[in-house]
């Protein structure tokens, strides 16, 4: 019964979904086009990579909440792209490192800038992009931006040391502060910067914040699932990346919580080898358990609670389209 | 005879040659202190990176320019220790990346992150560096300093990329536009973003942004000769690795200039092979033709275009002082 769930799974790009897509539409284009920009001096091959990894796709659903968040307040409509702009660029920059590190031969369903060419160009590609975003958020001329962007990129890259070093752990607490890092912290930044460019109170700005957090964290958490459960023509990626490289996500940790005596879980625990068969027999002990559905409700009180954040703010149809992206982030499993 | 002056070699730690380097000796222990501060929640990998990296040393030299600089105006001067330790930290950065793209394994005398650790962290951490350099900069609470920020490290990175495809060349242009992206821009941001944040008038800044044009790029063709005239335990580093990496540097174009016929020269362009024995045997001929002389003529030229910048500015101790540090960047070979 929970195998036949499977079959309906869909990997979808969030913000289409969305009632109220249309607020956002053409501005989602012009940020696409502000992502292709040329800047004077660039180099052919940097020109070449980002046509490629911007043309790839992605969900830019951090653009959309940068610009919905904005929306609400009437922030300068010019000023918002480019902030949303450089939030997807800041992304970008760190999926082509994040590739490096995780000798990543597959990306939203196509080979990895790193597959293609050789990986330190890929490093330097990637700062490359890191310059260009911190470019594209100075537009906002707006320091408080600057620094949490700063911040921001100094969270990410302490929970991507932090993933290297904690491989084959069962730590909850670890995970929770691990997709923090990972998702949560650039969502934050996309909705919290957006309130502050529209000169938002502080209490606003503050649930903006926590809408970010909530749902950034929820939408890692449905990636996670995703890993388990997703077959991988639609993942776009190998199914059980991260168990394979001893990267224990919620699926994991709630299954050895409620089966601790798991011999294949056991095994991998002593051996950490994520070549080894009980890889493949765990993940689908995992996806037979039930856990996924445990996982998933984690994932939807995570976007409740985000959205609950949301009635702090001027209610509009762009915060009713944020509440819209709440629910789409958990229905990318359902 | 000219092999003679190579016993006379130096490698020196520029400020501390300077005249005036009194003024801003515990400036730079601050920045030091600056630089080794950990941050909340930074993970103890990246401390030890930094502890070691900052603690290996370097010269220092683009926070004393940026010091002088800030001096001149009478700056803030806990906000240019910011500035400052951010324009190093920066510099830190790219470094740790460099290292990766050059898969160096010496520098600086020591080994280098890289060959220590697994490359891949290298990534990261020069990413945190990044950040925290950005993070630094902002304490400036000044948008066209960011700005400056993140235009010089586009500049810097598409010299890198371009550095990476322009191989085996014999091309005077392309070098001086490489040693600008290398070197000369983050010169530049040094002692500009320090008028800046002094509220120096345009004239002003326009002049500190010559000078450190001028000594940035005289400063890396001193390295470029220093990597042709060192012996390695001086250098820190390999002799003639930019030749054997197929970079050519003003030796090699002034070298080739004069003797274009030159058998092993004609070779190399025509294998291009670094580990082909005429590297060593070019080097050789480099060393004994008197061309370093003239690569040392053209880096004083430099100096003096540098300096005669200073002349836009107040006259005053730091001023004498930026100099004097012009001084010592030719007097590294000398």
């Amino acid at each position: 019964m929970v195998d036949s769930k499977l079959d309906t799974l869909q990997y979808i790009s969030t913000p289409h979904m969305i009632e109220g897509y249309e607020l956002i539409e053409n501005k989602l284009n012009l940020v696409e086009r502000l992502l292709l920009d040329v800047q004077p001096d660039q180099h052919s091959l940097i020109t070449d990579a980002a046509q490629e990894l911007i043309k790839a796709g992605g969900k830019r659903i951090r653009a959309a909440i940068c610009l919905l968040s904005a929306g609400i307040f009437e922030a300068d409509p010019e000023i918002s792209l480019a902030l949303a702009a450089g939030i997807e660029m800041l992304h970008t920059a760190t999926l082509v490192h994040d590739d490096i590190i995780d000798e990543s031969v597959i990306r939203r369903g196509k080979p990895t800038l790193n597959a293609k060419r050789d990986p330190k160009l890929s490093v330097l590609i990637g700062d490359y992009f890191f310059a260009r975003a911190a470019n594209l958020v100075a537009e906002t001329d707006n320091l408080d931006i600057m620094k949490q962007f700063s911040a921001t990129l100094m969270t990410i890259l302490n929970g991507e040391v932090d993933q290297q070093f904690t491989r084959w752990q069962l730590d909850r607490q670890g995970y929770t502060k691990r997709i923090y890092a990972k998702t949560g912290a650039m969502f934050v930044l996309a909705a919290k910067s957006a309130a502050i460019l529209g000169d938002a109170t502080p209490q606003e700005i503050l649930a903006l914040e926590n809408y970010g957090h909530f749902t950034g964290i929820a939408f890692q958490v449905v990636d996670d699932i995703l890993d388990f459960t997703s077959e991988q023509t639609r993942l776009g990626k190998p199914v059980g990346g991260d168990l394979r490289e001893g990267i224990f996500t919620l699926p994991v940790l709630l299954y050895a919580d409620r089966y601790p005596q798991d011999p294949d879980l056991k095994l991998l625990l002593k051996v950490q080898d994520g070549n080894h068969p009980a890889v493949g027999r765990l993940i689908n002990s995992i996806r037979r358990s039930g856990i996924i559905d445990d996982a998933l409700g984690e994932a939807k009180e995570l976007v409740s609670r985000g959205q609950l954040a949301l009635t702090e703010l001027p209610q509009s149809q762009f915060t009713e389209a944020l509440y819209s992206m709440g629910n789409t982030v958990v229905e990318r499993v359902t």
